[in-house]
């Protein structure tokens, strides 16, 4: 079942808006077994849409649609409709009763263009709407479903639940597993996996310090030994699967071992700390942060060597180190994780941007490292964040750290 | 100038990610005076990409790729350039001096499959990239202009605005400001501005927490006109314009009066201070944060009264006063900001979900304002610390909270 997804508003060509009903319709047919071979979006046009919606019909065996059913004079899909189909627009008597009790609900007459919304290409059924006003739209052009429903997500997303996933739905969706891995950039990840990469199609989502691998076989018993194969290749900077991301991770191992953590933080300046709360239930595994972003808070706060910090100034991995172990003792927790360096745009005390120390101090010791990070400053914090986690994981499972990172 | 926008990634058919780049493009596309008026996604296949690229050479006056540039077998647009232009591809001297460079930056030999990126459609400029490996492109194909740019977001922006953009302005754009408001709902917004809705094309884009109002006009003195009766009518929920996002605002009216803060935070985990740390140059008005996520660390680190955290919990207006009293006491601020609150799944403390008081102690004394924030996690996290800066501005410009905003 080849689908394909017709997303209709000015907003979303101007950027106004991101288009996230192509990407969670895509979700939904991708896991119901369909394969969604195009996304487009038009403006409100019904020249631009009749000709996207002509060339759809010609490629897929179903195209759903997003958008354009409203009461305004800028709702147009459902002219395109009747145009592409060869056939006239007509009052559907089922969606004018809805409508009107709809408008009854809120206590409003209907306004006499609001109307509009009940005329359906003649032919069509109409789909109902649990959540709006206007009707959605079922109807069969060239032997191809369509199916047109109103671009608010909320009310897309019940309409597409409940009647045009079931209708959709394939016998065998294939198997997919996302492999997410820690701070190689994607053309190492890549190389490792070149072995793999004539047996199986893999897809790599870069992101900032991770790259997620995405592997696809025809049932679970391939996926597995894929995945197996995948993992032997990739080693240890595999950290979780499909959903689990870097602060679940972390916080299932800490747990698991009835640990603690807290952060210290500079150039992050609390994003490590507001990562590893993302997740509900946070508060079992983590107890607090001290951001000290001014250099003598440093001192004062968590206890590092003044005459350090006026030697090495603040971006040295010594600083890292106390840090860590000042956050660790003043919160009371198991581990301490710690971050300091340049984001930029400006280089301090005598550091390049970019240049950044990460420490985890645990009933162990305290390790250091220093995690390449980028260029522009989004980058560099958001990748020191995911190095911090990532040191945390290895100093819990006990794994080296990654060739070529340089630790203390 | 007539632009269509072409995203390469089986991971947005997939909806895996949502196609973040093509609004940004857009945005830019159309802020440059460009009228994009068809945005297309296909997967990571040459036929499929290069049946697009021909689809949109014959609408279009320039077509802008991104996606599909990598090192893996899985990026195709190289390909499918070359194909739908009729030449074959060509290793360029120049951009495989530059994707040496990089490997040597990295500590790796180069892997013999990512030679490819240097591989160009023979006629084709590479187009330098500033921020990852793989180099863009720009060719001309029958007379249209083609730019193909890598997939991450950071990568894409940095090429875009470098080599893209000023190619592609066009003589008259429209004069366009955005007014970004606080706090206040999308549907009240846009009834603030109904009577302005005649008069200009009015674009509303809602995060959490705030509403972007795009304003455009013919010309700078209409849209002027225009922006000061927008302004009238929205009133002090206006915070900023255009990029001015809020940690910005709040960083310059701190700086003009020589003034520092820290935040004291408990739901938020430290995304307040992560925030107030986004922007270059943070460090001379912020000093530092503690998150106190852990109740008794209110206690600790904060001096909260012990007592009142045993009888009312942590979730209670008093607590996050004496929060924001304690952090700009120890930290020695001008300002201190709180916040604590449930931001779920659960309830807390016998507070339901979403109960949020946040506070802002300055010289003048406290204020405390309970929020409207939201259901889910992550909404009612980023919703708080967009209410805690604006409170912040509220303060240091003298403006009482919104109607329907209880303070103590």
């Amino acid at each position: 079942m080849r689908v394909e997804i017709l997303t209709v508003g000015d907003e979303l060509l101007l950027g106004s808006v991101v288009n996230s009903n192509a990407a969670r319709l895509g979700r939904w047919l991708t896991e119901a077994g369909c394969q969604v071979t195009r996304a487009t979006v038009v403006g409100d046009d019904v020249t631009a849409i009749s000709a996207a919606l002509r060339e759809a019909l010609r490629r897929a065996d179903a195209v759903v649609i997003t958008g354009g059913l409203g009461p305004t004079a800028d709702d147009r899909t459902r002219e395109a409709l009747a145009a592409v189909a060869g056939v006239p627009l007509a009052r559907d008597a089922g969606a004018e009763k809805e409508l009107r009790a709809w408008y009854e609900r809120h206590h409003q007459d209907v306004p006499g263009f609001a109307l509009r919304q009940a005329d359906l290409p003649a032919g069509a059924a109409p789909l109902p709407n649990p959540v709006g006003s206007a009707p959605g739209i079922r109807l069969l052009v060239d032997g191809v479903r369509v199916y047109a429903l109103p671009g608010v997500p909320a009310e897309a997303d019940a309409m597409f639940t409940a009647h045009v996933l079931p209708e959709l739905r394939a016998g065998n969706p294939p198997a997919v597993r996302t492999l997410r891995t820690a701070l190689l950039p994607e053309p190492l990840v890549a190389a490792r996996l070149a072995p793999l990469e004539a047996e199986v199609p893999i897809g790599y989502l870069p992101q900032a310090g991770e790259v997620h691998v995405r592997l696809t076989a025809p049932s679970e018993e391939r996926l597995l030994a894929v995945e197996t194969r995948a993992r032997e290749l990739l080693g240890d900077v595999v950290y979780g699967t499909d959903a689990d991301s870097l602060d679940v991770v972390v916080h299932r191992l800490l747990a698991a071992r009835g640990a603690t953590v807290a952060t210290a933080e500079s150039l992050t300046g609390g994003l490590t700390a507001g990562t590893l709360t993302d997740m509900p239930g946070a508060s079992s595994t983590f107890r607090g942060a001290v951001v000290a972003y001014a250099t003598e808070l440093k001192a004062e706060l968590l206890g590092v060597d003044r005459t350090l910090l006026d030697q090495s100034g603040a971006v040295h991995p010594e600083v890292a180190r106390q840090m860590a172990v000042g956050v660790r003792d003043r919160l009371g927790t198991t581990y301490g994780i710690a971050t300091t360096g340049v984001a930029g745009p400006d280089p301090q005390d005598g550091q390049p941007v970019g240049t950044v120390y990460i420490a985890v101090a645990g009933p162990a010791g305290t390790r250091v490292a220093a995690p390449r990070t980028g260029t522009d400053r989004a980058t560099i914090r958001r990748v020191t964040v995911v190095a911090a986690l990532d040191l945390l994981r290895r100093v819990l499972l006990d794994l080296p750290s990654e060739e070529g990172e340089e630790t203390w």
